[in-house]
């Protein structure tokens, strides 16, 4: 049994598998609105539109796994990124194994999210749903309606758990 | 000077406007994640991609406006939807006054949104500018980027104050 231990989540780390959506790393801020409002301006790469894709936003409303908590079924969205955006005010865990064809086990990570971070994962970037933590938990979601099979599954034969 | 009393945001009063971005009044829910997640699926109608458009995430930081609020400038996105979701604990007013080619100010309505519920403008629907209430409060964003002037600002002639 391999115990997956999370690191802090920083869009330095989580460059490899997406965007972490916080003001702390906004590229470009903007004053707008008269001064009363400050723009975080674009803070993910969304990539939803192609083949004849288009933009949803939906709610995830997602109940804790029971702790330890085992990683049994990781999937990738080989045509689109996906966006998830956390609306209580609760930490939260992502496991990502990056780009590749194939899933590779030895490729996992985990990090835990704070609040205030959201995160985008990018088109082929193989990650687990979305894990919440202490309560039922809703996230908003970024992500592509369209033709076409856009989430492939691969169930684990090692048995892992995250360490948290 | 005009006051404007705010009503309860619901979908249906909110309608001819835009979307209100909830769990409550999801038209679709689908149990995902091997039923760990309900899926609150497609809450808004976006409409980024005209004119070779794209989708942009964002978050805006808007500081409350001084009491009584005032209503001094309505502004129109002629080319694409802008939808607003709070991510902190907080009511918030929304201001509009629905489609027209030119802002008709006898066309204005306020509603107070709670902390659970989004708004999409759609294309074209006059609006005013997020108001924060108590606290300096931050929403995520989802509007497009794009060739093309697709911000349109009218300042108000009339004095109008939120009744609030």
């Amino acid at each position: 049994m391999r115990l997956l231990k999370p690191e802090k989540l920083t869009a330095t780390a989580f460059a490899p598998y997406g965007d972490v959506i916080e003001v702390a790393t906004a590229k470009e801020q903007r004053q707008i609105n008269y001064g009363n409002t400050i723009r975080f301006h674009d803070l993910a790469e969304l990539d939803l539109t192609g083949r004849e894709g288009k933009a949803l936003v939906s709610i995830f409303r997602s109940t804790p796994l029971p702790r330890p908590i085992p990683i049994k079924v990781m999937e990738v969205h080989p045509l689109s990124s996906q966006a998830f955006v956390p609306l209580n005010d609760r930490p939260y865990l992502v496991v990502v194994a990056g780009k590749s064809a194939h899933f590779q086990p030895e490729n996992l990570r985990a990090f835990v999210a704070q609040p205030h971070q959201g995160v985008n994962y990018h088109k082929g970037c193989w990650h687990h749903y979305s894990l919440a933590l202490q309560e039922v938990s809703d996230f908003l979601v970024i992500d592509r309606d369209g033709p076409g099979d856009n989430c492939t599954e691969v169930h684990l034969e090692e048995e892992i758990q995250i360490d948290y």
